[in-house]
């Protein structure tokens, strides 16, 4: 009798248990609102969403992720992690599991995903060169080591993807800057930039995906290439860029990633000066300088232009400033907390969220108001990213 | 002894019947490639796919489709459809089925999704106003009816969202330009601009969420808010842009969204000639015009900028041509078929969708070679719209 009783409950338990383990059956979701927070320390992310601003899920075993960053498959589904260890982790971000993890050399620095989604590309300081790998497997697929003055390697920096399937990098003892062509993706066809500048150490691809600028650590000013005219060759601007003749101590070599563009302008980090360099896009001239409260390390555009964001370097790293992209003015100067590490806007503007290391936890902050709307809890954050960069090059 | 042994199989199949249809056991995906293509005549949509190219499925009874849009709320799970006879359904394209469906209108022209994702417009006709509703269960928050002349109501056209959680939109009737802020849902703050040219017909928002530019039907010209200054009022601009004084046949009013801005230059359909008209972003005069194949109806940048390809109205809309964006030129004349009603790009621009209404398919195109590289059976289709439009604002 009991066990008569018993079987249709029984039975009930086994079909939600089953259920709950059954491939696709995680929770059905959108991905355009999540996002991913690095935890460097613990080497784990955060899963995140910027809907209802909550934590979904922790994924850890990721090795180190000091200088990690992140990008989108096309589908904003799977979450390439870079590791500074040469570590290369596929993610799940709707299971919140890692489906492939490799260690593809011994000491990288960041990576890119090439327009049509198929093919994920690691920078590496050693061995060094860069590698490429299949998307959906992580399977290698071609390796271009980065050869120069008769058998060196050279450490690779600032890789990029561009329109056309192109891979855009630059060889920081080489002093050089390589395009690849992944049409056929086993034989990447390499065009050579030779004589740069020294030392490339960092670049940005420009938002429309036409220029290619590597800042240089070893002389001031810095490089460019039109990717619409690679005919044309690397052309040298904003000569007085850099550390400058002072020798200013830098605390933290500023993010080239972090250039904003808005309003005809480009918005630059200063090297080792409390400034932010403007310069004129149409002819890469500078327009004016604005004094900041510390030394820059990223200076962003919330996504609309009206507005730039700047954090700064340790010891002045509690605050972060807004500036007027019309006016040039200060318009704000927040100190949402110690050890702001990274920015990242929502892609229509409205939010921005701020990772503050040695708070263990994010700032989500209203643009408009600039007042901290919500605060998430995350061991030891730094980079923040949301899977809207899945639709744009270059990021 | 034979029922023991079957209970192990029923089990099993009870279980497998039972996890597809609980809640969330529908295909787990993500949602960053996912896009629908309405299907005007049939009244329903396809809900596709751009990685592998295909077709995922049919959602039937949407009503009258004609003329019809989409906006994505901002996690890419749930399209917007704005119906021409006053329908506003919510599709969910995880699930593809509809979750809400309204009548909410006699007779309706578009409609957007405010900044924060939170609240849908719609811009009706009859009775003519714009009616706002909750993104999540399409219950009404607010109504703006569009009321001029001592109590007359004018159509609303060219409605869409800006940053600031605002609207903006057009009165046929009235000659006026609105924008009604709502970070107070239920009561939204209004501010009318009077007198802004006779019968504005449709709108554009910039690419950075600047200027709102509506095209004028009762004569030339078009009118231009800055929404960064919307103190200095609406102002006038390319006053010989429109029908002209020769008044001569105009096939199709050409869309405004279909501007393309790349390069510092706009690229815009001429109204009843065969031509696209470049225009200086600087000063917006005009800076030159190009030959082209038909009456332009949409002129559409790739996303990176380098090429513009434009569509025709009928009858030679059979064809779509491609304008290199910095030397001006025709690069290329394509016959993808008959009836060309709508062309979409790919977030990072390496595939273009182009809907070929009297041929019942998609042709999708490699934006790089220019050929045909799929095609997708369609039901008559005409608009198709990305889930990357959640995205972005003004679309």
């Amino acid at each position: 009798m009991y066990a008569k009783q018993l079987r249709p409950l029984a039975l009930l338990l086994a079909l939600l248990a089953m259920a709950t383990l059954l491939p696709g059956c995680t929770t059905l979701r959108g991905t355009g609102d999540m996002g991913v927070v690095i935890e460097r320390a613990a080497g784990s992310l955060q899963i995140i969403e910027t809907s209802q601003r909550t934590a979904l899920a922790r994924v850890e075993g990721l090795g180190d992720l000091s200088h990690a960053s992140v990008v989108y498959s096309r589908d904003e589904r799977y979450a390439f992690i870079f590791g500074r260890d040469g570590g290369l982790s596929r993610v799940d971000i709707l299971a919140g599991k890692v489906t492939h993890r490799i260690m593809q050399s011994g000491n990288s620095i960041g990576g890119a995903i090439s327009q049509d989604g198929s093919l994920v590309a690691v920078s590496n300081y050693e061995p060094g060169g860069v590698r490429i790998f299949d998307a959906a497997t992580l399977a290698p697929v071609a390796e271009i080591p980065a050869e120069y003055g008769g058998g060196l390697l050279s450490k690779v920096v600032g890789l990029v993807d561009a329109p056309g399937q192109r891979f855009v990098f630059s060889l920081f003892d080489a002093g050089e800057i390589w395009v690849a062509d992944m049409r056929t993706p086993q034989t990447p066809v390499i065009t050579k930039f030779r004589d740069i500048g020294r030392q490339p150490y960092d670049a940005l691809l420009s938002p429309d995906g036409r220029y290619y600028i590597a800042g240089l650590f070893g002389e001031d000013g810095l490089a460019m290439l039109d990717l619409w005219h690679p005919e044309r060759g690397v052309e040298r601007i904003l000569a007085n860029y850099g550390r400058g003749e002072e020798k200013l101590p830098v605390y933290k070599m500023p993010h080239l990633e972090g250039w904003a563009m808005a309003g005809g302008y480009a918005f630059l980090p200063a090297v080792g000066r409390h400034e932010v360099l403007v310069v004129r896009l149409s002819d890469w001239q500078e327009a004016g300088r604005i004094a900041v409260h510390g030394q820059p390390v990223f200076v962003m555009a919330r996504p609309d232009g009206r507005q730039v964001w700047v954090n700064f370097a340790h010891p002045r790293n509690d605050t972060v400033q807004v500036i007027d992209s019309e006016s040039l003015q200060l318009i704000n100067t927040l100190t949402p907390g110690r050890a702001v590490l990274h920015m990242e806007f929502t892609p229509r503007g409205e939010q921005v969220w701020i990772s503050l290391r040695d708070e263990n936890r994010i700032a989500i902050i209203d643009t408009e108001s600039q007042r901290t709307v919500s605060t998430l809890q995350a061991d030891k954050p730094s980079g923040i990213f949301f899977t809207s960069r899945a639709h744009q090059s270059g990021l």
